[in-house]
């Protein structure tokens, strides 16, 4: 089932605009060639009609954004709900900052979201609308684990039947869910969190995936996040073995995700249906 | 004779000014340090002026322009222009907006360029002012072949005439024209269309090399773009014998060209003068 | 001594703000993880009083500035010089333009430094306010050699009782000094010349080094130097050994960062005190 998710990516090459940060715009390009995808990066306003004309879904990251680039995100958004194609949020850092917070609550009024993508504290951010997060990092103690997890299917199920968006809750253990059905997944490596943009790279994988999948965005999330921990974790594994580090360990992520086959994702994916 | 165009960037070490996208801002200047450049990536015009006192050349990549950038680009091509130093121009995604159209043809409009390269539908666009472009990726079936490839040297040809500027069109086969020569170039490989940022990458090496070889242009060109397309092709077939992907793909294509010396370019480059 | 500074990084783990250029903000955000600090990439204005209140230090790095983030770096500078927060300055290429010179003027008016980090050129366009930069490289024959060094030492010393700050001087021989005491360090490798971005990365982790390290700016400066140094060599190095390129001997430095021990810092660290 997964499979069919990554196959329909490669057979269409979805085009997709990031409006996205200058950190990590050059891996979340090259992670949605690697995917099978086609990235467009403008995150002009000038251009977000005919942007989201051409484009087959927008993924909206929050990182380093500003005033202008805020614009942008608000115009392409309703420019892709007019149009009915699938929009992602990627609210970064939404605790960092009460400018953050109250444009993320713009964000949540104005557009419909096809999916919405955090950590636990970005989501939670978006759901109290009060800060408590360490800027772009989980909080301590707010990790998803074995003994929370139920509590957090419901969080991310009640948010999605909320929202009319699935709903992905990022961290050790990664919940993908709509209102009624959540898949919890165990993929991915800790090491992860010291490689910049791993987030950022699963929203624009997650966008494409949606995109050519536009019947099942839930299977369409949780094919992303099992792709995302599966490379992340052999990327993790090899840097251990060869004593490397994370420039490399990003590289090699990436490098997986290209290799990455439908059957080696079903094999390799580790999740439950909650 | 290509060999003498690289041999002449290591000898003078130009100062190139980069107007261009944050997506590929890191690998343009990596690559020109390693072509034997020295990049300056600044796009405040408050500092055009400035820039084209000391700068040697001026490259003009249009991916993720906004006004504030677009209005730099303009400013800075006035500033090189009337000190008749070389202004290249990279008119990506030009198909895929009317704001980039628009801006492209004031460009045209209000600049002298040096050289002007794009995918054959950037070109095209360039050239009737009209849409058809998939977005930064040129239009399927619009690509350059053997059967229709004369008729897209005339174009180059005559586009050059029209321009003042070398024109480069890029696709599977590489031309490179001025009004009376073309240069076919026939390196590259497919894979690289996987890899963001190619195309600013040469164009960021060609400003290099025009600006160290300003009375041969065309030459110039042709080095730049036979240079891009072996060290392409190379680690391409690199990345498929080690089952790598599109990220160490890309370490290895700027990795060839700080090794590459001029007799292997001279060696390696498959071109025919048409 | 400088295995303390690192230990201490590692355990408390700063969260850094770098408003940093979009050329090398990946490379910034990825160095910061491997040196074990946490960075936050914010450039807007709208969030500088919430970020100096999250975060422990603040890099403002002069690459790519534009009136925008000019207008960020101050309100930045200002809220954390309220916080009592250490905040460095790297004042990439500030001969290169008349608007850089009357921004980094402003900023040491109207900001008080824990360090201010340059090569030779940029530090004394600081100090004199006149040009006399090739952009962002130092000036041939301005060059720290054991000729010129003790005038090089004074005048950083001299430099850093003018401001306050911690001066550090870079070139093939590196200097960090306070008004009484100097750090001459000998680590380093010509061809990190050839990498993009290895200031802008000495920055990043100087702030994160600060910060761990506040009762101890000079020593914190000193490590962050040599860490630098020791593993560009080594990345040279091994550059040169596989015939490799500048940009795997990006990845290889930002991996022996991420590697790095205190012991290993502590016993490769080539320093003097003057």
């Amino acid at each position: 089932m997964l499979k069919e998710m990554l196959d329909n990516i490669r057979k269409t090459s979805p085009l997709i605009q990031n409006i996205t940060n200058y950190v990590t715009a050059n891996d979340c390009a090259n992670i949605t060639l690697a995917w099978g995808g086609s990235p467009i990066m403008s995150d002009c306003e000038e251009e977000a009609e005919d942007m989201a004309g051409i484009c087959m879904g927008l993924n909206i990251n929050m990182g380093t954004l500003n005033p202008r680039t805020a614009g942008t995100m608000l115009a392409a958004g309703k420019a892709y709900n007019a149009r009915k194609k699938p929009v992602i949020l990627d609210p970064v850092g939404v605790g960092a900052s009460g400018y953050r917070r109250k444009l993320a609550a713009e964000f949540m009024e104005e557009l419909r979201f096809t999916a919405i993508k955090g950590n636990v504290s970005e989501i939670r951010t978006l759901i109290t609308g009060t800060a408590g997060s360490r800027g772009v990092d989980a909080d301590l103690g707010e990790a998803v684990t074995e003994e929370n997890l139920e509590q957090y299917v419901q969080m991310a199920k009640k948010f999605a039947a909320d929202t009319g968006a699935v709903v992905v809750v990022t961290g050790a253990i990664d919940i993908a869910a709509d209102p009624s059905r959540a898949f919890v997944i165990r993929n991915g490596h800790s090491a992860m969190s010291r490689i910049t943009g791993c987030g950022c790279m699963l929203s624009s994988i997650l966008t494409a995936c949606i995109a050519a999948n536009p019947a099942k965005p839930l299977e369409a999330a949780a094919a992303s996040v099992a792709a995302m921990g599966l490379c992340g974790e052999r990327a993790c594994r090899q840097m251990e073995k060869e004593h490397a580090g994370n420039a490399s360990c990003r590289t090699w992520l990436i490098d997986g995700i290209y290799n990455l086959t439908g059957e080696d994702l079903e094999k390799g994916a580790d999740y439950e249906l909650y």
